[in-house]
C-alpha cells in the first residue's frame, strides 16, 4: 500500500503512525470490545481521551488557566458567527481583512447586525498577496479579529499584535500547532481541526473565560458557557474526532512539541521557497515578510502551464496541487504531518519540469 | 479480540463488518494511497462518497422529490434551535412533550423566545411512561414538533399523527432507520447519526423545500438554504463519518433495508419484553401500547438490586445497562447493528440472575 504526497489543504493528511494506531483500534480499544466510535460519551473511556487530550492540547500550546478549552462541532464557519454571539457586548469590533476567509468571518458578523464593525486594516487592494500593516488601535473593541494564517492564499501573521483595549480573536485554522504563537495574546482562538489536528467535524475553541459576555441568551449549543459548564460534553460530541487528535496529539508531543514542529516546517517551507526563488518559470505571488510555512502558492504566469505542471504532478503522485479556484496557480500545503521526503520529491519534481517546459518561457 | 454486547444508548455499537472494511481502508482507501479523513471534501472521491451515501439514504427511507437531505454537524440538540429558527413563519408552533429530549426541544424554542409555543398533548404527569393520546388540531401551526422515539424513557410513536394544518417536525435520533415510517408524513426530520447511523458528529436533516422560510437572514451554518445550496459542502462536513454512514447503509440495503430491520428489531424486542413479562423480579415501566423497540428500559423495584443486576452484567460483558440518570433501573438500547445472540444472552443472563435472586423478593 503506497501513501499518496497529498498536498490538500484540508482535510489534509495526518501522521501514518496515528492511522496505524487508529486501524489497530479500530474493533476493539484497549481491549475493551468496543471502537472508540461506538462507545457512550459519559463512559470513563472516553472520558479520559477527552481529558487527555485537554491535556495534551493545554501543555503543547502552553494554554493558561483563565482560558478553557472546548471541542465543538460546525468548523471555523459555525465561529464566524459564535465568536461575535458571544462576545459582543458594547457592539463594537474590528477585523482585518487578510483573505477570504477573513471576509467571510467580517460577513456573518455583519448578518448577525453587529452595530459597528471596523475593518481596521486590509490587503485586499493588493489581492491579498501580504499581511498589510497592522495601526496602532487606542480604542475600545469588543475584540479585534485577526485570521493568523490565510490559508487560500498563503500568508500569515509573523507577529501578533497588541492592542491596548482590545482582545484579539483568531482564527487559526491553517496555523494551529504549526506556529509558535502565546496564547497570552488572545482572548479567543478558533480552528477546525482538519489540518493540524485530525479529522473534519471538530473545532477547537481555546476561549479566555472572563470575555464571554453574560447578559445574552443564546441558544444552548451557540454559548460557549453551555460547553464551558459541561466539559464539552453537554450533548454528544464529535468522539471519533477527538480520539484521533487526542493521537495527533501525543505524536506531536513525542516529536519534541510545537518547537521542534516549527524547525520542521521551516525547513519544509524553505527548501520549497528556495527552489521557487531559484527557478526561472515558478515564482511566488507572495510578499517575503508575509509568507506562510503551511500553504504555499506558486505560479507559471501562464494558467496553461500551471494546469499542465498540475496534471503531470498528480500523474506522478502529487495529489491537490491546484491553487484554490479562487487564486488559481498552485498550493503545496504542507501542515505538520508532511513530511519532508514529499516536500523534496515536489522540488525534485519542479526542477525536472523546469527543464522540460522551461525552453518555452 | 472478542467484541462486547455494548447496550449503549449512543454512541451505539456498529456493524463489525463495516468497521472491518473502515479498519481495511484506514490507511488507502481504494488505492488512492490516502485515508478518507485525508481527503479533501471537494475531491471527486469524497463527493462519490457523500452522493452515494445521500442516495442510498434515500432508497432506504424512501424519501421523495421535494425532500432535501443534508449532512450537518452539531447534533440533534442544535437542530432544537435551527428548526424553530428556519421554519417559524407565523410566531405559532407545536410541541408534543413526551420525555426528556422533547422537553430541551421546547426549551429551546423559548430560549429564541418564538411568540407562542403551545404543548398540545404531553405524558409527564406519568413520568412520560407513555405517548400520550394526541389531539384532533384543526388550528394552523409553523410546525408541529415530535420525539418519534424517546430514548431515555423507552416509548416510541406507533402511529405518526396527522395535523390538518400543520407540518410535523420530528426528532427521529433514536429510530431512524429501525422504525417505518412514511417521510410524506413529515415536515422535518433530523437525526443524529450516533445511534443507527455512524459516528457521532453527523446530524442527518431530511427537510422539505417548501416549509424554509425565506425572509429572514440567519447566520450561513444555521440556515438551511445555505447547506441546500452547497449540497452540504458549503464547509468542511464530518467526512469521515458520513463515509462511515455510507458504509451502514449500504450494509442495511444488503440486509434488505428498512422492513427487514424492523422485523429483526421486533424480533429482538419481543424477546426482551416477553422475557421481562415473565420474570417476577423484572418489570416494564412503560404502556404495551407504547413501548420503543430499540431502547427498553426494565426495573426491579429495588435500587440496591437494580445495582447488582447492572454490576454482575457488566462483569459477564453486557456493557451499559444501567438506566439513563434521570429514570434509574437498566435500560437496553438495541438499535440496528445490535445483533439478536446478544438480546438472547442477556435474557438468559436475566434469568439466571432472577434464579439466584429471585428468593429475595
Ligand atoms: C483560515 C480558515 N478559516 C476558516 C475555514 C473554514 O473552516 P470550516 O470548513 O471548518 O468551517 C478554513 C477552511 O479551510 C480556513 O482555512
Ligand atoms: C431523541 C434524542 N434527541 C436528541 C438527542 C441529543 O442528540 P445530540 O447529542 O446529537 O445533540 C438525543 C441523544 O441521545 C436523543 O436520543
Ligand atoms: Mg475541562
Ligand atoms: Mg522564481
Ligand atoms: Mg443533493
Ligand atoms: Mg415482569
Amino acid at each position: 500500500m503506497k501513501r499518496a504526497r497529498n498536498f490538500s489543504a484540508g482535510p489534509a493528511i495526518l501522521p501514518e503512525s496515528v492511522l496505524e494506531i487508529v486501524q489497530k483500534e479500530m474493533l476493539s480499544y484497549r481491549d475493551s470490545g468496543m471502537s472508540v466510535m461506538e462507545m457512550s460519551h459519559r463512559s470513563s473511556l472516553f472520558e479520559n481521551i477527552i481529558e487527555e487530550a485537554e491535556q495534551l492540547l493545554r501543555e503543547l500550546m502552553g494554554i493558561p488557566e483563565g482560558y478553557k478549552v472546548l471541542f465543538l462541532q460546525g468548523g471555523a464557519s459555525l465561529q464566524f458567527a459564535m465568536a461575535p454571539m458571544n462576545l459582543v457586548k458594547t457592539g463594537k469590533v474590528g477585523y482585518i481583512n487578510t483573505g477570504s476567509w477573513a471576509k467571510k468571518a467580517i460577513s456573518e458578523a455583519k448578518i448577525l447586525g453587529v452595530p459597528h464593525i471596523d475593518v481596521l486594516a486590509s490587503s485586499e487592494g493588493d489581492g491579498f498577496t501580504h499581511i498589510p500593516e497592522i495601526p496602532a488601535v487606542d480604542e475600545a473593541y469588543d475584540y479585534i479579529h485577526i485570521t493568523t494564517n490565510n490559508t487560500i492564499e498563503g500568508t500569515a501573521f509573523q507577529t501578533i499584535p497588541r492592542f491596548v483595549n482590545a482582545p484579539i480573536v483568531a482564527d487559526m485554522s491553517s496555523n494551529i500547532l504549526s506556529n509558535l504563537y502565546d496564547v497570552n495574546d488572545f482572548g479567543l482562538i478558533y480552528a477546525g481541526a482538519q489540518k493540524n489536528i485530525g479529522p473534519a467535524g471538530l473545532t477547537i475553541v481555546i476561549v479566555k473565560e472572563d470575555l464571554i459576555q453574560t447578559e445574552k441568551t443564546l441558544p444552548s449549543m451557540l454559548d460557549y458557557r453551555t460547553h464551558i459548564k459541561n466539559d464539552s460534553l453537554y450533548n454528544t460530541p464529535p468522539s471519533f474526532a477527538i480520539y484521533v487528535a487526542k493521537l495527533v496529539f501525543e505524536w506531536l508531543k513525542d516529536l519534541g512539541g510545537v518547537t521542534e514542529m516549527v524547525r520542521q516546517n521551516e525547513e519544509k517551507a524553505g527548501l520549497l521557497y528556495r527552489t521557487i526563488e531559484e527557478s526561472s518559470i515558478f515564482t511566488s505571488p507572495i510578499a517575503v515578510d508575509s509568507r506562510s510555512i503551511t500553504n504555499i502558492p506558486f505560479v507559471t504566469g501562464d494558467k496553461d502551464l500551471d494546469a499542465k505542471f498540475v496534471k503531470e504532478a498528480t500523474n506522478a503522485g502529487f495529489l491537490n496541487l491546484k491553487g484554490h479556484r479562487s487564486v488559481g496557480g498552485m498550493r503545496a500545503s504542507i501542515y505538520n504531518a508532511f513530511p519532508y521526503e514529499g516536500v523534496k520529491e515536489l522540488t525534485e519534481f519542479m526542477k525536472a519540469f523546469e527543464a522540460k517546459e522551461g525552453k518555452f518561457k
